[in-house]
């Protein structure tokens, strides 16, 4: 079936030209003819019952995912894609259909970012699906987006909206790869993340890592209308503030940028993503509110 | 408990010189301060039930083996090894314990082959132990051992011994990364696969992608103590000389090499294996004894 799949693949997907070795050899290989470069990994590993249920999702938004997670990573490096390795553990009953539709939910994706998938390992076994997929990117040494070099004073721009995203953009979300083309050169980013576990609680990783706290200004929170939808759906659970705070999976950038720089790109809003300001970084460790209270970060915490 | 784990591996993983970005960020980074040299990027994933029965196997094994048979596929590209990239789904009945001796058994393979855990992401749910390692490796891109590009005429020559791997070595054998690091230099190595589904099936497979076929010298297979042990235990099934050419699991290297170079290779003997001449590369496809009998490549397939 590996085999078979191999084949299908290599005639699908398309061969980034920086890929010297692709499907079908020991390993892949990928040419760093420039000096000064640095290549960015990070990978994801998604289980069946745990980030999405079978039956009520169409594995092409699967797979769709298993990529897209990936390349929110390397969003917020800075760094553009290159490269995807797919390693599938199967259910035996229909390995092989299964396989070309997460497939096929990865392609136009792939395709959009100029990603080869360019490895994987595929087995099957009486358990659940389990997708793990590993990215490789890159970026200029000098422009990577660390998490852990915010300042206080730095100011946090979000990208996008949050909350709800249960409903559909866990799914469907755009990877800010464009966002990170369009800010890296400048390099007025100070340093950034994704939101996949929750708006606070990302948040206070980021300034946790950078050695400062943050305040925010919970007024300016953007909230998606899935949020308010799934609020009004469920009257008895969080408000949509506490959704766009702690649901995650929203696949935004927090970004820390110097008040000058952040002050002129809300004015220019350059983005395919509007650009928000929710606060800033400040020494004082922990998350507060503009008037003074702590907040708590919320999120889903993984096991 | 992704959290304790990331604290509790940095303090126990050695941080590689060119990881410029090591544990905790949304992805690592590696330099590549060298123009000329090539990334190498291998993942395999096992799943248990399949690769391994927990129970009947220490989890250090289990783990010291998923880094292991992807140090064979960076040793079967004649590369070096740089950083290993770990996802789990763990049972979440005792998720942490279980990930940590996963972890414990492979730190001695890292250490010994200079190759830093460099990200991963751990993640616990109701269904059986997946393990998914991508490991990155480097090699200059004008020694890199493709599968493909063997020659009619050129000697076969195989590292270590054959079959019985299911007894001991399928778990503890030593990827022949030693084996790279002392032939890459004379690029005098043609071509290079490493035996994991069984020695016939992988060098149909090297034959195959460089166009060729390859005749085989039955009685010079070299054939593992194992293999012999495993036909005695169980005399009527595969006898060692079936089992040295089928097992699998061997992560031996098979290499396609001049025969000047392959004949001093044999004479002098330079690695920590014992090098064997076990056939040539021919035109005619396929797999052929000595003698003329057309061979039929078996292994492990899988799916």
């Amino acid at each position: 079936m590996e085999a078979e799949l191999i084949q299908w693949l290599k005639q699908r997907a398309s061969k980034h030209e920086r890929l010297s070795i692709g499907l079908g050899d020991d390993a892949a290989a990928i040419t760093w003819p420039t000096p000064g470069r640095e290549s960015v990994v990070t990978t994801d590993l998604l289980t069946e019952g745990v980030d999405f249920l079978m039956g009520e999702v169409d594995p092409r938004r699967i797979g769709r995912k298993a990529l897209a997670v990936n390349l929110s990573d390397i969003a917020a490096m800075g760094a553009e894609p290159l490269a995807a390795f797919v390693s599938l553990a199967l259910p035996s009953r229909g390995a092989l259909e299964l396989a070309q539709q997460l497939y096929e939910g990865m392609f136009p994706l792939a395709e959009q970012f100029n990603v080869s998938i360019a490895g994987g390992d595929t087995n099957t076994w009486d358990g659940r699906l389990v997708i793990s997929v590993t990215l490789i990117g890159e970026v200029d040494a000098r422009q990577v987006w660390r998490r852990d070099r915010a300042m206080a004073g730095d100011w946090i721009l979000v990208t996008g909206d949050f909350g709800g995203s249960r409903l559909a953009k866990q799914f469907d979300f755009t990877p800010r790869l464009a966002v990170a083309k369009r800010l890296r050169p400048s390099g007025q980013v100070r340093a950034a993340i994704d939101v996949s576990d929750g708006l606070s609680l990302d948040l206070s990783r980021l300034a946790a890592a950078s050695g400062c706290g943050a305040r925010i200004d919970l007024d300016a929170i953007p909230i998606s209308a899935d949020a308010r939808r799934m609020s009004q759906l469920d009257p008895d659970g969080p408000d949509p503030l506490t959704r766009a705070l702690s649901d995650g999976e929203d696949f935004e950038l927090i970004l820390a940028v110097p008040p000058d720089e952040a002050a002129r790109l809300l004015e220019t809003q350059p983005l395919d993503a509007p650009l928000t300001h929710i606060g800033e970084l400040i020494a004082r460790p922990g998350l507060f509110t503009t008037d003074g209270r702590e907040l708590t970060p919320r999120g889903f915490l993984h096991g």
